[in-house]
């Protein structure tokens, strides 16, 4: 089956990145994780972004913070999805460098950007591109709705009773 | 073979959105293209997201300009990885408005954003997304690369030349 | 009498939207209070719209953050007049999202968008609307008005003799 | 009948405001337009916010750009429902200087903004003010949505045609 | 002597506007102190405007957040020289929305803004503005700017001494 | 009489500095107008800065745009008043480098801020910096106030007529 | 002697770029000018980095638009200092995007940013650079101020003769 | 060998400086550290910009917060290239006042911008410039990219472990 490829700029961000981690385990969708800098090993990018198509991977995510060229670096050099999850590090303005860096690709290669701080749902996405060939998957994505959906009908009733 | 799902919110957004269009057609992937307004035609909006998955469509692209909702309301209702496309309209402020609306989704609910005007990244990705399990379509997405790549060397050695 | 229909997004935007409720109660007009999610509960949104002004509900306050969908969904709806609060939530980029989202309606399609947080201000504002045409709750907001003043009078004798 | 009391900071705002005129005259909705500028005439902006509830207008729209005071200022004075519209100015910063000074109010005082330039909206939203205690309006609102439904169903037959 | 106004918008910008009451009173200028609301009290600060430069003021320091009026409506009725001073308060967005509303008057109104929540700046430039036309004043001036370079000095000496 | 000295950056910022001499100008308020770049002409903004007080100046306009560091060096070193104009040059981040270059002085080191390509309001504040002392100028600008109130009076009327 | 390396991402960036390759040439420094596309060739971009210190190169300048990530992928991989110069390409927002993605950079690998389109300032510090440890072109850089010096003093005779 | 200035506009700038400090004490490069503040001791400024490049100065590094002159300033006078660090300090506006005014300088006197309290960078980029034309200080730069590699590396293993 698919993998998911999920790789950070530095460990600092795991913490954030661990909700795409966590909810494609939930989804059971195969994943493999990595710390890959643009900045601090410019070859290692390099590699994984050659090679990741060829090993099986089929979405890849990327994490990153301030001026954060990972997740379009690796899109200028794999042919695959790439899910970009903007990182509101220490130093940050606000997030904004994070967001900019990874959304306004140039034309030819895009990121699919996610909200600031949004591993959660670049997880999610990736089991959408996943299930967009791939009906079990979809199905759960299907299910992850209703639950959605289930827990808001409880806080709806929880609310009411508690006016 | 799948097909891309291309909605915009007014026909004033064509012009932006025949970008993606056309590198679709360029790919030979099927299309099929409306007008779907989210403040118009909420019902519209409703069946078109409810359905899209049971018509042989397996990306959806969806562009909007202002407090755009396009794209959102219909990731919300559709299994379907759904790309966003931010469109710079008259009376937008700067874009900003269009962007957060599209790219700021909550847990749970992801949009796919592009940049700004970003039509062509937008079927790029649609045709990755479809590539990533289909090696034709993947194979194209690597010549599409080369040719980038093959551009950029033409423009140097002009440059070089005119200098 | 007229009735004001409160919704929100999630319930972790009762501590603020709680503020509108609160202020309803003071001026004696009656409250529905519930949490639709545009993005996780999209049918219960479109229930909610279409049949708002035929439950005996005159105007809608809607309170959400991030990509905030929720007020502007409602006003594509819905023929009540819509007030939009928005909610500065955890990785919301400064509230900004949240604002664009629900301010820069198209054309056609109006929300009444209060201050960030404004839900106290969303609540005198459905005050104000209902007291357009009914000269008790008009003289209801003259008397806050008069209250808000005496306040600061108040405050400004504090303040001479603490100098 | 409810009459619209239309109030705008110059003679340069006209332009933009002139949508307000000429939705609520499409509506059959009684205006009372004037120019009340908050810095160069504030004694007629008390005595007009001072009187206009007993004049029989039951909605203030206030346009104005730059730092516009003139909804917030009438707002502090008048108990009805103001509507603010901001308007791009020269040597506006975008228009964001006029959104901030008429959106922030401070708790206690509310200004119903609608978008930046978004003069026909305010229009809209005033005839839904007076609708909602008003069956005849609020069933032209019904209609009036009606025809932006078909407006785009039309573009849409028409898109399909040109593809 | 000359006398400087200093007014807020609420008793919640004391401890900020408490920086201008301190200078001017190192600076041995006369002040005198109140709480005036454009929103809560707008016929006070009618009055205050109009009557300020008969009662012996020469220079009015307003301070106010948010949607901050307070300044610039001061600068509409008074002939004297305003002083604007720009307060973070909650729910402030980052204080942009008070720069702007006090800053960005339109020609014929000026306000002197200074920085974000810079009071004690607002008094420094209102003695500025008496020692433009009274020497002791300027002196005063004169004497300060060489304490704040002493200052320095003293800092450089100690970090100097400590590397 | 007082003098009022007026700066600029580079002789591209006359066609908005024009605007302070022109008021002042009107105001038969005596002027010395010259160009004094702090980046290009470091000595020159130093003896100015130095002087200006001494040679019968009692308030200095400084306009420029960029990063304008113009109005804050004169203010660091001259005892008289500063009004710093920041001017949207091209290049300019529309106009937010040069506003917040000018604005957000540190504590101790006033410039009384207008907004952006204010320099009839520098002219205006000048003006009533030196009223604030000379009742004649006072009084200049309470007939300067008039005749802006009866601009609007006459706009107001001409408009009703045209309706 | 030292040599320059200009690259830029695109031909489309060679009107701005035009100016460090223009002031370089007036001061006599040899360069090397070539269009390096950080997402379309990103193997020459690791080429480029890779050697250009061993071939004669001691400064680089990069300049990109957008999400502009070849100065810092050059900085990563180089250990030249690298200059960027953001450049405000169509569809940028406001050039924002390319000043944060340039700028931000992380803790490790700097990039010397100048202002946005500031390829002329580019220049310039590239030329300061190579003077911290070559006389000649330090002393180019004093008679360069001195130009800057007497363009104003000549500007400022000709503003005084002309009032 | 060369020596690096590090100046800073006031000793609260010292927690962030002391990392440029750091970093270049470990690269045995000489510094000279001192606070000088544009704003409030504008003569020292003057001389030590006259005369760093006569006492063995081969680049200059300054930290300054708020509107930050000192970085643009000391670029004015002094022929050697300037580094500017933009600190985010208190009353600043998110960091962007700092950020513009030491960025958006204008042609002719450039100043080397680095990330919002990047002073750890500017010390790295102080090192190249001086490496740019002194081999051994090169090679320590390109050790200390092989120790930036190996800490990611190092990261990497463990976090694989770990999952």
């Amino acid at each position: 089956m698919s993998k998911v490829g999920i790789i950070m700029g530095s460990n600092s961000d795991l913490p954030i990145m661990q909700q795409a981690i966590d909810i494609l385990q939930n989804f059971n969708i195969e994943i493999e994780v990595d710390i890959v800098s643009a900045h601090r090993t410019p070859e290692k990018l390099f590699d994984y972004a050659k090679n990741a198509h060829t090993r099986g991977i089929s979405v890849i995510i990327a994490g990153a913070g301030g001026a954060a060229h990972l997740p379009g670096m690796v899109a200028s050099i794999s042919p695959l999805p790439v899910i970009g999850v903007p990182i509101k590090s220490s130093n940050s303005i606000d997030g904004w460098d994070s967001i900019l860096s990874i959304l306004q690709m140039p034309n030819g290669v895009p990121v699919a950007t996610v909200a600031l701080n949004g591993a959660k749902n670049a997880g999610i996405l990736a089991a959408q591109i996943i299930g967009s060939s791939n009906k079990n998957i979809q199905n759960t994505i299907v299910d992850f709705k209703t639950d959605l959906k289930n827990t808001v009908i409880k806080a709806s009733i929880k609310l009411k009773k508690s006016l």
